[in-house]
């Protein structure tokens, strides 16, 4: 079974530089993503919205800013993809080989490590959301959470 | 004209928290991005795909990593919002006064200000991308490049 080290050699074509430690801002975790993936090799290569319920618990005190928010069919979630090396500008997947640069690949490795995706909000209970559409490890760092850009007026007035 | 403190002032019905300084992970700015809007009252609401070019610098080292980004039409930018205070939980925006909480609206005040916006990739010019579909002010500081996640297949094979 590869460990992480072995993902992190070097494959041939791709190129590390050497950028020092980033420090230009800070982020929050503000929550934790729930899915059924322990492993990289277990994540679906891209989150489906029919795929599995995955659970979003979101911390306090942050969890009162998620008021309205059940009213979206849609969000967006930014989480932090926090096991990969940030120093990759060319990469060579493993799943084709050829050699890409890392702004044109949608991989973990990339000098900031933010994933983004689109999910089905099925539900709002309490501090967490119940969404479909993930494909990240267990336990991944939550960063945001934003309305889909595309629906700027919800489906039904917001709640209470 | 409103000064930043006028506009960090707290409108009815919202609510801070204090959640201490953010120290969880940290962000390298990879660029920045030059827009025709000055001014927070300046900026549109929403990017339009049909809006004004805007030129995304790319710093580098990283330029390298746009290698393949031209095949693609859309792409997906995270830049770091950093005029607006971080500790709101509930908001009552400028335009119509109802109170929100922060994870329901796409408002640049959230915990973790990072904007996204998918931009029509007009060209690739050396490290510098040409774009339309932007919103965000002019020197706003570049977190990510990706390709669209709707675009797995680049419409054209990738150059060089």
């Amino acid at each position: 079974m590869p460990t992480d080290r072995d993902r992190d050699a070097l494959r041939p074509g791709e190129v590390a530089v050497d950028a020092g430690a980033p420090g230009d801002a800070r982020l929050r975790f503000i929550g934790r993503i729930h899915t059924p993936w322990a492993t990289r090799d277990d994540c679906p290569r891209q989150g489906r919205m029919d795929g599995p319920e995955c659970r979003v618990e979101v911390f306090a005190p942050w969890d009162a800013a998620l008021k309205g928010l059940e009213a979206y069919e849609t969000v967006e979630l930014l989480y932090w993809l926090d096991r990969g090396r940030r120093d990759l500008v060319l990469q060579s997947p493993k799943s084709d080989g050829v050699t890409t640069g890392t702004f044109a690949l949608r991989s973990p490795v990339r000098p900031n490590p933010i994933g983004t995706s689109l999910v089905r909000l099925v539900k709002v209970s309490g501090s967490n959301l119940i969404v479909r559409g993930l494909d990240c490890l267990d336990g991944t760092p939550l960063v945001d959470i934003k309305p889909d850009r595309c629906e700027f007026t919800p489906k039904a007035p917001p709640k209470g």
